[in-house]
């Protein structure tokens, strides 16, 4: 059966486990894998330029920007990141699957920038996934033992308000235990494929 | 977490399989069923009142659909049949799940009485189920040998009509293998269970 593939947005506060759930779902998918983002930072010792991020100059990623090659971009401190088009489009065409780990501004934007085209907009879900409570989040960042107390704080002021909008989001998994979180969001992508929005043809004519 | 269960309409041609497949769902979650309809044609040797039907009189009926206690209804051939309201909503309302086996003039139905329900319409969804190939529902009819070639003849001429349908459902399952396409069912109903619109409460305050 020809289909579009599934671009699923996967949002959720910092520390919520969004790499180990979908470890899960790489291992079983062997296609399947985060988009990479671009960024005007600069690379940490051993980031390699388009698996970790694609690194662009501040002009590059600026002249894309006003070619319209971002599907989203925010500016963070005085670093630029973005996703291309480019990097979602062809896949999802081609039938195959991507998760586009991005948060909450992120998601907004990639919806307004699908809707123009609907040629692959139906190949887009998102995805909020949850802690169990704002206090096992809590626990789950300090437990990494590497950040400040203030980065910390800072994270779960940010937490809070991304938590306030996942009712903009079609879906929600609460990572309570991440394998099973995992389960309930390949459920999520099996069921996407079955969607009637992304069949190109009857599926009893191929 | 408070959520709305999921009333699954699962419409498909005569002879593709719904209770085979759905055989494998009901194994799997104990309390999950198909709806019971009613009818006004008389009750066959050993079907339970409340079991294979409700059997009402067409007086009876006829009150009921004249209160609106019908969200779908129709005549074939003289008698009526038809899904109570009173047997979908309290269940998905209570979180619980059922599954409406009825055709696409139902499924139109149900949509159109659900929306005017908004406390309980984000629970619907709807699935075709379809068969591999034409050619392999025809196989299917016959390899029952129960049907006269006029009732196989009609049956495929209803097939056509309905499959025409397909894009009207939320999700279409092609039943190649039962119990894949029973899986691929249960994936559906997973995911339902993760949509926000069915949330009745953030699931971290629960």
């Amino acid at each position: 059966m020809k289909r579009l593939g599934t671009a699923i947005i996967l949002s959720g506060p910092s520390g919520v486990g969004k790499s180990t759930v979908c470890s899960f779902l790489f291992k079983k998918y062997a296609e399947l894998k985060f988009s990479v983002s671009c960024t005007t930072r600069a690379p940490r010792p051993g980031e390699v330029d388009g698996v970790a991020y694609h690194f662009l100059t501040i002009d590059d990623f600026k002249r894309r920007i006003d070619a319209g090659d971002f599907l989203e971009w925010a500016e963070v401190h005085g670093n630029y990141y973005g996703t291309l088009k480019q990097e979602v489009k062809p896949r999802v065409i081609n039938g195959q699957d991507i998760i586009l780990d991005i948060d909450v501004q992120g998601m907004r934007l990639v919806r307004k920038s699908v809707l123009a085209e609907p040629e692959w907009g139906p190949s887009v879900i998102s995805v909020f996934l949850a802690p169990p409570s704002f206090a096992a989040l809590e626990q789950r960042l300090r437990g990494r033992g590497t950040e400040t107390e203030e980065s910390i704080q800072k994270r779960l002021g940010n937490a809070a308000k991304e938590l306030a909008a996942w009712r903009e989001y079609d879906y929600i998994v609460v990572n309570d235990v991440a394998e099973q979180a995992a389960n309930r969001l390949d459920a999520i992508l099996t069921a996407a494929h079955a969607r009637t929005a992304t069949c190109l043809e009857a599926p009893w004519l191929a």
